[in-house]
């Protein structure tokens, strides 16, 4: 049984019994790598060009300020140029309008952001999981295993679920009957996937995320509410993450769709029939309504509503905690947010606000008195 | 141990020992019964009338577009009419007013939409959970279980807790010590009902729900805050349903109420000692604080904010995302959400919103000055 | 095995191999102790002048209105004290200023409300937890457990977690590698820590919390995102109180702090890099933005949105639903929610708000017009 180790528990007092090593788990400290990579390998990796020592050894990704010599930073924005002639960083990467501008070496790149972030997957990977299933774990009949597949202590697979090659569960997830899961993606603990839910490859779930249940449909009758048996399932593409505690429920005839690449954060609401476009981020705390369809590339920001049927086009950036009530047929930055003020002026404002249409008559009746 | 039945997971790398099937799970993929019903039968059963050939089988429901012969779909809005001419669906659940119009065979109805759900939930069931406890739960002493209760892997039962007749535990539930679930409810997954709660019958609460963790009171002492021990529980009713992750606090001294009938939807907060009256209908991401009580057959949309120790009487329906801070004694419909525009004509009126009381006296001003 | 009790579950039908009894969870109802205390016992304890019997015996706490002989109750604000004069109460909690107005025995306290809290505590103590390890847990190679750790069922403690004295770890928390929980916290159930986050002690963490998730980072590059890998780690002070279901993402490079005495309510969204003050209070779903920094003693009341990148200074109140959207330097109160209207009435507002800059230039023109 290679999946069970002896537990190396300090206190006595604990029963061996209860000790149960958890394999299967994947690790999750990103310690650097201590070898680490030269410079000139990140860039021939990267696509990016070096000026300075390509020798010189990155171990770690590090801010401009806490950086040391193995540190490999990055400058995405002119304001933190100044801060290279004192940085202890080894290198930095920096797009070629700034190059000229770096005294220590540097790594070229047309995109430092994005490539900062590929320099620090490879440099702080993800611990690999260990494949196999942690004898705590419960599978039932006809569940499908590709290899490499990681199920952690506590997981739940029912019946004709199928997990593909290298997918990893965390501690405690839950895959319903005939859920399915791509290749390559990760459950880090705690997440619910539903019955026939369908999730690509190379996602990445957070812990308490909920995944495929049911919608909030009602039918009112006699004074109390009739439920909509929701029928329909939750189709997840590739290359997607969804943060902790967000819920996406199923449809109710047809499918909830999360397109490719879409980043969820936190705490999000994605009702039933809702499609989301590829490429598009919302962030923590939005509720979008039923039947709602979200195009790609669009940003949507923390505690936006979205009302339910509505289609909001490609390439649309709402701000935070924007009420949307309408369609957005055009590409745009959309606003709906007062925004605050000291609790006493707010006020007055606030009841001016619903004198507004007095207001309104008023300056039309002035404007028509004789002068 | 007629529970357990042999893994078949496909992966040969597994270990035999670590893979239990998960008896007592509730399948959940609700594939419609290849049988169906007639429907005459569908008629008799929902008290409605049949317009052209009674005995046509049905075996699941669809939207009108994605129909075959074996469909029944329904219009609920006159709008929806003119799609009656091409559907393929076999049959159709109407209202009266427009019997006349339908070509293919129909249910007269009454409440077209409530029957649809009706049909569908006898067209679609919800698997039936295989009763008994599966063996890796946990059941603590005095627990008391009635017939026909299914607990499924990971379920925790402490303590005193009582399940009633046919209650469903899916997997990784929590029901701690003294908490009552009554017959025919089901804890779909992963819910956590904390010490002494009730819940009645048949109730759903869908992954992620929390209820009866402690409320939020803390008494200011010298610049910290001192815990308020939260000593109430949460009653819920009867036919109660409750969405992903949604949380209901315990009372401070006395219970936090939620009414027969009443609808949560997902990721909804409901504070120590508010009441919720029955068949009222509350939308995702709303947040009810603390004392404050809402009356029957109210609709909360979406991202309402409730402030504490109101009253909210019956019949009010709060439209999206608005605040809510002073008591409603009058039923009706409420707003508060601005709603959006474009980025740089929002921001013009929200600066001219900070001069509002300006803007007011100016026009007083006006009205005074000689003419 | 003195941690495994056998089971006494009433339901003959149930397998007694399933039914495993919940050794090292918590109890959870919290039943006043039968003797209960003196008056002048609790004096004692908490500081506090005694006015009247100094030796009638309370064993629980109360409401004003429910209290029996052998309860006390407390006054805080005068507009209760007319219902002295019908309490059944046995004692009741008063300041000074108006222990003249009591015709029962009373406990004289300089803060009546904190020292209310205080003696609930006392009288309805939190149950003790069985100290050790439930079979069903599983424990990580290197894993440290202090004296007195009580850990649930169905625990996963990953490999290097170390858990202080007297931690308890109600049922199906999962605690990360490397991760750090101080002596005297506590997990109430299904609490997701991360690896190598850090709380300290005396903390209590509600169902649902999940604390180290990665942060929402992503860099946009040829159309898609490429994701920011989350490096960082949480730390959590002292006396610290997370709500249900709240989610607390871990630092990008630095870390995501939480200072000692704060109180997180339910279903909040603390992002990546943010810092919150000690003792301050935070209810209902706030989301606070990523490296936003929060004073000490502030109050974010519920639903309140903050902006990323700011800073809010000591003493800040901000009131329900407000968007904050730019630093706050000046201690006070903060408003920023319209409130809600009639929905007919609210909606000419609303339509005017769009038209308020040209009102604005309007009473301009007017102002300039010959009279």
């Amino acid at each position: 049984m290679p999946n069970v180790i002896e537990s190396q528990t300090s206190d006595g007092g604990f029963a061996r019994a209860a000790a149960r090593v958890s394999a299967g788990v994947a690790p999750s400290s990103r310690k650097p790598k201590r070898s680490g990579l030269s410079l000139g390998e990140l860039a021939e990796r990267f696509d990016c060009t070096v000026q300075g020592d390509a020798d010189i050894r990155l171990t770690h990704v590090s801010t401009l300020e806490d950086a040391d010599a193995q540190a490999i930073t990055f400058v995405a924005n002119a304001r933190y140029l100044p801060m290279l002639a004192s940085t202890q960083a080894g290198a930095v990467i920096l797009s070629p309008q700034y190059a000229g501008q770096s005294p220590i070496p540097a790594l070229i790149a047309r995109n430092p952001y994005a490539t900062y972030a590929r320099v620090a997957s490879v440099l702080h990977p993800v611990p690999a999981a260990q494949p196999g299933a942690h004898p705590t774990s419960v599978i039932g009949r006809g569940v499908h295993l590709e290899a490499g597949v990681s199920v952690g202590p506590g997981c739940v697979i029912e019946e004709g679920a199928s997990l593909g090659t290298n997918v990893v569960l965390g501690p405690h997830c839950v895959v319903m009957r005939n859920a399915h899961i791509a290749a390559n993606t990760r459950l880090v603990a705690r997440v619910t996937v539903c019955a026939d839910v369908t999730i690509g490859e190379r996602c990445i779930l957070h812990p308490g995320v909920v995944v495929g249940s049911d919608g909030f449909g009602n039918a009112p009758d006699n004074g109390a509410w009739v439920k909509i048996p929701q029928l329909g399932s939750v189709r997840i593409g590739n290359d997607v993450e969804i943060g902790a505690n967000t819920t996406i429920d199923r449809g109710t005839l047809k499918d909830t769709v999360i397109e490719d690449g879409v980043r969820l954060d936190n705490l999000i609401q994605v009702a039933h029939n809702v499609r989301i476009g590829a490429h598009t981020a919302v962030a923590a705390l939005v509720g979008i309504a039923g039947s709602t369809t979200i195009g790609k590339h669009c940003v949507i920001a923390g505690k936006v509503g979205i009302a339910d049927q509505l289609e909001i086009c490609d390439g649309v950036t709402v701000m935070a905690m924007t009420a949307v009530g309408a369609s957005i047929h055009k590409p745009g930055v959309y606003s709906g947010a007062i925004g605050m003020d000291e609790v006493t002026r707010f006020r007055r404002s606030a009841v001016r606000f619903r004198q507004l249409d007095e207001m309104a008559k008023e300056i039309r009746a002035l404007k028509k008195a004789p002068g």
